[in-house]
């Protein structure tokens, strides 16, 4: 792709306070192991708000969270990833006047992320309230070569003086989180979670080791400040606290370049991390920071030729869909012991928790562009399976495994349980993230290593939560995706759900006795022939609710008994419902936070007719308030199925814009990672129709009207497959491996070199 | 009554610290205004646990209850009925040496309460280390007469030597409540609640004045230490705390006396509270001790007489239940700023918090015995309406009042929504104990005052809350009295009662129209006849569930699709279930804490035929476990209607039994009075079948097998009725007040001086 449809650049921006916070989001830099939020350098003027911080992938610390009642098995400590430290405080003095956008007069001023490059950045021509004029130009970069990497390229010239330039530079652990006790999807509460542990000064780089208050783990960050030309420079210690000084005299026309590495580096990953540390910070000045960024574009060329999406006909809107893919490689962990937060590692939205949006929005991502991505996502959930084993017998259960509905190391950190840990679909979530993967790369030793054994587990635990009544197998008492019906009877996603794990359950069982791959789960878990059969069982008697009135499948038993919530006449400032009804209210009414039943009609597709699954989309859209960012990109795929194309694209237009134009209101907290990946299955999963199913890959493209075209490339079974949709007609490309027995608007073809349909 | 029958006195006692605690609860003194626990005055050794307490009726302070995530609508702060001042310590020293019942040795030691008389004591004959032997014995009252009352006389005799006597008495403002953050059955956190305001000495009198913190009201307690002969006194103020020293020479078989008046005065009641602690002290010490003695044991003949009932042939039984009728008459709040507490005034158990418990366990009790204090108890919640109206906002109503779940002045108290302000039978409840005071007494003109505005709101939420599907009226996403099942559709409970409720908001209307007293409610209300209609049609088409199988009415729409949970395999050391299983796991099968549909079908026995009411009950016996002291009682009644006499026998002794052998385990956190109103309702609402309709009062008395006979008095329409059983016989008498239709053994008799059947 060429540069422009790379970057996002903006002007004019505004110095308005939300402005500056939401922007610290959307500019903010990370690569799956660190994220660095783009706050200002120099800070903001007194009295002005901001969420400093910079955080690592799954490193937390624990926070009491005690229940206004205590019972039995709530829970009462959840877990909060933390701001670790602030390396990223530069201030600039022209003979001694502070360089403040604040002050004096910004002669232009923009804000970039370069999505070729991986860096983003802050150019400004300013004149300082004396009239000293420089141009300030600023790169940072989370390097996606050495993950624990971040660096600041700070570069001033003087225009119009010479004189001395003074650059203090601030390296500190006395950080803490962003609480607000009026927002519930923020924390409530303020702590200092970071105890110093020491400081210290080595070959010029500052070391700051800490440990948490309650989690027993440690973070290190190391600073080292270089200076591009003569000059002073000195360190001080104060405290925890590292500030450099660096004084250099410049004349008209000449550049100042100050270099800030910081590396991060935690004892999760680490057996000792300050030694860690100083290896990583040896690694990183041993190549000039020219060498990182060539490595980084590298990094970055192989990521978009992974998940190479082409739209012709709508620049600003292609921009947006590529801002979203590159906020998920940036947001996702590399390694088992981070997943994908709500929020990636942009904000402390929902305090950095993981949730299953990474399996069913993100994860269909990564299948198609980066399936070691998508493997790596399973990986950490078998690592917590233990945690999940534990969390099924706080909640009852004998037998199986519940995840929890929200975690970091992998207890549950749901305050309220009616929407927490009674979302018990999690535990089909995964499952199906699993069944995917299989089925997208037909990875049976992954299978038999690790995903078997969620499977079973998972498969268990419904049967234990389940029951057997009238000769159906139901599931009572848990809670949809919608989070606007809580604790219902027979959800109709979790039952689907449920029966899709427990088939497959099944399925993997006969697999790998097949093939002599049992041994290692039967050993972890006892499984016996006796279960399966159970399973089996309970998978061909699910009770799927199913209304012979209006042809729909219901939400759950009792749904369309209920009050049908008038949303046409409800005030626009009363939405998010959520933030206005309490909620007896919400579950007392039909209305819908987001897709449910028709989000099940999109994985499930086959489990109901066309007819039936039309009628629920129908039924669904007039009660569906979208308050949830996980709602228009499922809905969108769901029109594109029944032929609804205008209304796909509407709704793909709503949540490609929605952190760039803010209209959650919340993006100062953070980006929506399961939107970004939902935006991107709206395009592939939506208007190319794509499903991966057991009988092979399928795909049915149509293309928008406002487009000329598209043209995407994804994996599958190990070949590259580039599909190419213009006005009347489809092509189907086969870029490497095998040939592909494929299904095609319904019909079979082998795919060996490539298919071409006319429209 | 003789004495005999009215004296609980107990020897050969623990002094295991947890029977200690019980007897705390067992033995306190209360007068509906003020309670205090029966605390040792000498208090207990270093290391000893006690719930050292004194509480006034509605007197409360505000606790912060933050919820674990902040969500619309939940409750974030709660009422916390205060422990107001410690006025009961007194340390005995004999020649220095301290009296305790831990050293030395208790030669001889008893503890009672006289009914009769009104009094608690404690008795011993004690030697000290040294060899001087004591009789002590101090009696404790909280004056009927005089409520902010509480006396204690404190006599000690010389039996073996000469030699001075101490008593060093204490009066201290600064006390806590009591906490135990692994309980969730009393408060979990502990705080400073009161501050210090005044501290003063006036005429020998101590008076302490304290504000609460965040409640803005004040508190005052006057001590005042008389010592019975010659002797030194002094008393000294320490902060908030005076400490009054008296000695004085013994001889051998001599008796010194001290008695101790403490007066009780708050701001909720007196505008200025000290001024009329100074008055209230001055009453107190205008008459003899002896006289309080005196008028104590009058009001109490009173008492008796009222609720007279009589057992013969179980003298242990018979105490048990006149201890429960005693301890309501304790509980009760005599105006309408306090009501009954779930533990009365005896403990912080519930934290002094006023549920339905008042309505239907211990109004049935009151408006049969003394009609006055049920109507004061429904004044309280007239008192209370507009806090329901605003909390019917909470939750989303449009119009109406929802009483709040638990509450001292008003405001919602639980944290818990789903088995807290979602158990909207509470206004059911309500609605009801209007309804049956007004059969009871025909008393139109406190309808009309405000009986009327309490029945037209209530019936104005069910409006709201509910909606028409298929022509039915439905109520969704409540609880029901059952615990163990939450937010449920169509509790069977709920939606007779709301019926009820709707029913006689129309007949209500009608009455008062026809009386020309409409106006005031009409003013207050502004109710149309539009509404009325809505209410009858409501009320009409009223959903209550049956199952064609099984012939019951299920307890709500999905309970009887549930799991059967499996009491008999459960481990006994699992009981309460609350404390040993998560609530979805709870809610997820067929298991009842208490009484729920058993309940419904008492109080609405017309709604259903026998055969579905004994049907219910068979089915509903088999999955309750009783976890809940409201359940037994019910249990009992149910029993003797169906003719299940042994059963009803059993259940009522069960309830007898609760307090007085700590059966809940946790009496030291206060008293049932549930139960206790309940253990009397299973007498004479059961064995004798006695129910309050429309149609007039009806009696179907039998004689449990164990007794040689019973025998009890009634108010009814202002009439005076005894009812005598005996084998073979019934006899009906009216003892004052006009003649009555009634229904006895449902034929209708007119009693005019007596009527007999011969069983």
């Amino acid at each position: 792709m060429s540069d422009k449809k790379l970057i996002y650049e903006v002007n004019n921006l505004s110095m308005d306070n939300d402005a500056l916070m939401v922007n610290e989001t959307i500019f903010h830099n990370a690569n799956g192991y660190i994220g660095i939020r783009s706050n200002f350098e120099e800070g903001y003027p007194d009295g002005y708000t901001t969420i400093r911080g910079a955080y690592i992938n799954g490193f937390y610390d624990i926070t009491e969270m005690k229940q206004a009642e205590k019972l039995y098995g709530l829970t009462e400590e959840k877990q909060t990833m933390l701001n670790v430290a602030d390396t990223q405080t530069i201030q600039l003095f022209l003979d001694g006047e502070k360089f403040s956008l604040f002050d004096g007069k910004a002669l232009s001023y923009s804000r970039f992320v370069d999505m070729e490059k991986g860096i983003t950045g802050r150019k400004a021509v300013w004149r300082s309230q004396s009239g000293r004029e420089v141009e300030v130009l600023i790169k940072r970069m989370a390097s996606f070569h050495q993950l624990s990497l971040f660096t600041i390229e700070y570069a001033v010239t003087a225009i119009n003086f010479d004189g001395s330039l003074t650059f203090v530079s601030t390296h500190t652990g006395e950080v803490m989180n962003y609480s607000n006790p009026d927002d519930p999807r923020v924390a409530g509460e303020s702590s200092d979670y970071l105890i110093p542990e020491e400081a210290i000064l080595e070959e010029g780089v500052s070391y700051l080791t800490s440990g948490t208050l309650r989690s027993g783990l440690s973070v290190c960050t190391g600073v080292k400040n270089i200076l591009s030309r003569d000059g002073s420079m000195h360190t001080e210690l104060k405290g925890h606290k590292a500030v450099c000084t660096m004084n250099t005299f410049i004349a008209r026309g000449e550049t100042a370049v100050v270099t800030k590495y910081t590396v991060f580096s935690d004892s999760i990953r680490q057996q000792d991390c300050k030694s860690f540390a100083v290896k990583e910070m040896q690694k990183a000045l041993s190549l000039p920071l020219k060498e990182f960024y060539t490595r980084q574009k590298a990094y970055l060329a192989h990521f978009w030729e992974n998940c190479y999406l082409e739209i012709d006909g709508d620049d600003a809107l292609s921009l947006a869909v590529r801002f979203n893919m590159y906020q998920l490689i940036q947001s996702v962990g590399k390694d088992e012991y981070g997943n994908i937060a709500a929020k990636g590692l942009s904000g402390e939205g929902y305090e950095g928790h993981y949730f299953w949006d990474t399996e069913m929005y993100i994860h269909p991502f990564f299948i198609l562009t980066m399936p070691e991505i998508a493997k790596s996502l399973i990986a950490y959930r078998y690592r917590i399976l233990d945690y999940a084993r534990e969390n099924a017998k706080i909640l009852g259960h004998k037998k199986g495994a519940l995840y929890p509905w929200r975690t970091i190391m992998g207890k549950e950190c749901s305050g309220y349980y009616p929407s927490g840990s009674a979302a018990y679909h999690i535990n089909g979530d995964i499952a199906y993230s699993v069944i995917i993967y299989f089925l997208a790369t037909k990875d049976l030793d992954f299978i038999a290593e690790k995903g078997g054994e969620i499977i079973f587990e998972t498969a268990r635990l419904w049967m234990d939560a389940g029951n057997f009544y009238k000769g159906q197998f139901r599931i009572n008492e848990v809670t949809g995706p919608d989070e606007y019906t809580c604790m219902v009877n027979n959800n109709y996603y979790t039952n689907v759900s449920a029966q899709f794990n427990l088939r497959w359950a099944v399925k993997f069982y006969r697999m790998l006795a097949e093939e002599n791959k049992l041994e290692t789960v039967l050993d972890k878990t006892g499984l016996s022939e006796e279960e399966i059969k159970q399973f089996e069982q309970a998978a061909e008697n699910m009770y799927l609710p199913y209304d012979d009135t209006l042809r729909i499948n219901p939400q759950d038993d009792s749904f369309l008994e209920k009050e049908i919530w008038d949303i046409k006449n409800t005030p626009k400032e009363n939405f998010p419902l959520l933030l206005h009804y309490h909620p007896l209210y919400l579950y007392r009414h039909q209305v819908c936070k987001q897709a449910d039943t028709v989000l099940a009609h999109f994985i499930f597709e086959d489990a109901q007719s066309l007819e039936t699954i039309r009628n629920s989309f129908e039924y669904y859209e007039k009660i569906t308030t979208h308050d949830s960012s996980l709602s228009t990109c499922i809905f969108s795929i769901a029109a594109s199925k029944l032929g609804y194309k205008e209304k796909a694209y509407g709704y793909f237009g709503d949540s490609a814009k929605l952190d760039l134009f803010n209209t959650h209101r919340n993006t100062k907290d953070g980006i929506h990672t399961a939107n970004m990946g939902g935006n991107y299955m709206a395009i592939v999963y939506g208007f190319a129709g794509l499903r991966i199913k057991e009988k092979g890959l399928y795909l049915a493209p149509y293309l928008p009207r406002p487009w000329n075209g598209y043209r995407f490339k994804i994996n599958y079974e190990n070949s590259r497959i580039k599909v190419e949709v213009v006005k009347n007609q489809c092509r189907i490309t086969l870029l490497s491996g095998s040939g592909k027995q494929i299904f095609l608007y319904g019909k079979e073809y082998e795919l060996r070199k490539n298919i071409i349909v006319t429209l």
